[in-house]
């Protein structure tokens, strides 16, 4: 019996794709100041030729910059701060944030922290003013999907994990995809931000906020990186760098970004809040937690929720969670070791994440203990 | 061989579903001011519960309102300034339109005029200031999407048509989509509305604006909206009022939501073109005339995009254009007539119209008659 419906959508940001697409509206800059703080990585934004872009737009509309290049995996909550207290010093009116998911939300926390003042105690209470510098992100992977969320996820030492700040605030005003940045990215890369996309539009999926709206992004997002899922097999049995069609990289940044749109509605579940230890302890990079992990959610969702799960494979063209879990075999190699004790503590860290609340089939502490087991190889 | 993908994706608006949603979230009206303007029809928003959850809402908050119950079917440009001079003479801060298409229109073009002085010459232009009213917009029929676009359309004696004002200023802040309201529709209506936005998401996928986000939302609509399809042609067997089941009518509500998100991306096409002469000349219903011309311009599509074509057939689970005539029969019965000269009159019309330019297929005014004659009756 359908139950009746309850949610909301919400998602303000303008999105701009295609080739060029920086340089060609240019103008779209000017209502947003004077000067802007490029936040980025060292290297990626230079080398791709989007902060070239980036700068070459703003100089034609005659707004000023500065860059604060110093971003890195998994931005820490220090780095935010110094970012903003460049954004102050400076008289910034606007945030330009260009790279993978690190340096964008990064950007997105700049944006806030230069707005106004929130101690450190308070950067995840979700308790602010109603003011945010207007962000502009521009991103170099297709995974993350921040470039359309209100999310900036941080490196949070306290906690041990990476945690979430979640606010309206921080959805950005405009997002550039253009997947010529996207070109040059290792293999690697490109198949651990792909899996990150997967994972998104799946986990989306698998949420208590799930809706019609976001399946149906979710489905299409799932069946464009699916369809890229032969050409990676190929690359790495090759061993080949993987120059994937142009198209193709369009196919995934947009597949990614209606991910992104997916989770900015049903957020993530416990294979995110779970990933985020592997991250944190093993320095396993995002996009390969969600795609080591999420197999065993599935089963574990599969249990008492087969249609759901069946809908899900079969926008994958799978037949069953096996099928799904020899694919990420194929696509990770060889899995990562993690102790028993590491299990453990793993599991009570995960246990404390806001997204366990998400989940459409929440786990037990020993549930997430058994993902952990099967997930990674393990010295019993 | 696929181009280079290029295209925008934009909707600010914030969109609440579900039953009493309005009362649920009375806390949502608060920013907008301390005294509201409600734009409705003489009678449903009174009959079937809006009016009043909105009241409700209101009056919870502290906020003053008074009422402009005037809207007719098809609004006109007069009606659009007499609602705008109410709001500035009683000073309201902004706008609550609920009803069909013709009243959450009206309340748009009253948002713009009345934060700003436009012209009647103008008012078509584009052009305008950075001002509008903030506007909350309640459906209660599942058909116009109006609540999630950036249009309003009103009825243009000067041009013999109906026009559009079109700018993201016209974006609703909020849209609350509590299908409630539509239980009580007559048959008629809920069969014009839903053919509707089964057009809207068709002729959004046949829109040069087209593009996989407004794609996959209009798929998705068209399956929920196919899927009541059954429904209402027992219904019509029956001759019963069709009181549908609660959830068909939630399901019809999210299509035409959705519907609303793909025109709001992509535009509508001749077929909307068309149709506006038969509704100004004739005073067909507008989702009646969707219905009676949509068939056609498919088969004019599928002469040189076969494949498109299929692939909108494919997510109504049809296998030709001959089938979509014969649903089409059933749901509008006998076809009006429309002579040979008026024809000629319409096809010039439309020929005018700026969704000409939006259509894959470009039509001749050639085309445009033929496709008027073959869907109406005609006395040659």
């Amino acid at each position: 019996m359908p139950t009746s419906i309850t949610y909301k959508y919400y998602m303000p940001t303008r999105v701009i794709v295609g080739k060029n697409c920086i340089i060609a509206n240019s103008d779209i800059f000017k209502p947003l100041g004077k000067k802007a703080l490029i936040v980025t990585g060292a290297q990626s934004a230079k080398r791709n030729g989007s902060e070239k872009d980036v700068t070459t737009a703003l100089k034609a509309v005659g707004i000023d910059y500065l860059v604060y290049d110093k971003i890195m995996s998994n931005p820490t909550i220090s780095c935010a701060y110094e970012g903003a207290k460049l954004a102050k010093d400076n008289k910034v009116d606007f945030i330009v944030g260009i790279g993978g998911g690190s340096p964008m939300d990064a950007g997105k926390a700049i944006a806030l922290l230069a707005a106004q003042d929130i101690p450190e105690e308070n950067l995840f209470s979700g308790q602010y003013e109603n003011k945010v510098m207007p962000m502009v992100l521009v991103p170099t992977t297709a995974g993350t999907g921040s470039e359309v969320t209100q999310y900036s996820i941080l490196t949070n030492d306290k906690a041990q994990t990476k945690t979430s700040i979640a606010a309206d605030l921080l959805f950005p005003t405009v997002a550039f995809l253009d997947a010529t940045y996207t070109e040059d990215l290792p293999l690697v890369t490109t198949i651990n931000t792909a899996i990150d996309a997967l994972s998104h539009a799946i986990e989306g999926m698998l949420s208590v906020r799930a809706s019609t709206i976001s399946d149906s992004l979710a489905s299409e997002s799932i069946r464009l990186i699916m369809d890229c899922v032969p050409d990676m097999l190929q690359a790495i049995k090759l061993e080949a760098e993987g120059r994937f069609r142009p198209e193709k990289r369009e196919q995934l940044l947009e597949a990614s970004c209606m991910a992104g749109m997916v989770i900015a509605q049903a957020g993530t579940t416990v294979v995110h809040s779970m990933g985020y230890s592997l991250t944190y302890f093993k320095d396993i990079d995002h996009g390969r937690t969600n795609g080591l992990l999420l197999g065993e959610y599935l089963r574990l969702v599969e249990k008492t929720q087969p249609n759901l799960t069946r809908r899900i494979l079969k926008a994958m063209d799978l037949s069953d969670v096996d099928s799904f879990q020899e694919l990420m075999n194929g696509l990770l190699g060889r899995r990562e070791e993690v102790s028993s004790e590491e299990i453990s503590q793993y599991s009570k860290i995960t246990m404390r994440a806001k997204n366990i609340a998400n989940c459409i089939v929440k786990p037990t502490e020993e549930d997430v203990r058994e993902m952990f087991e099967r997930s990674c190889m393990n010295d019993v």
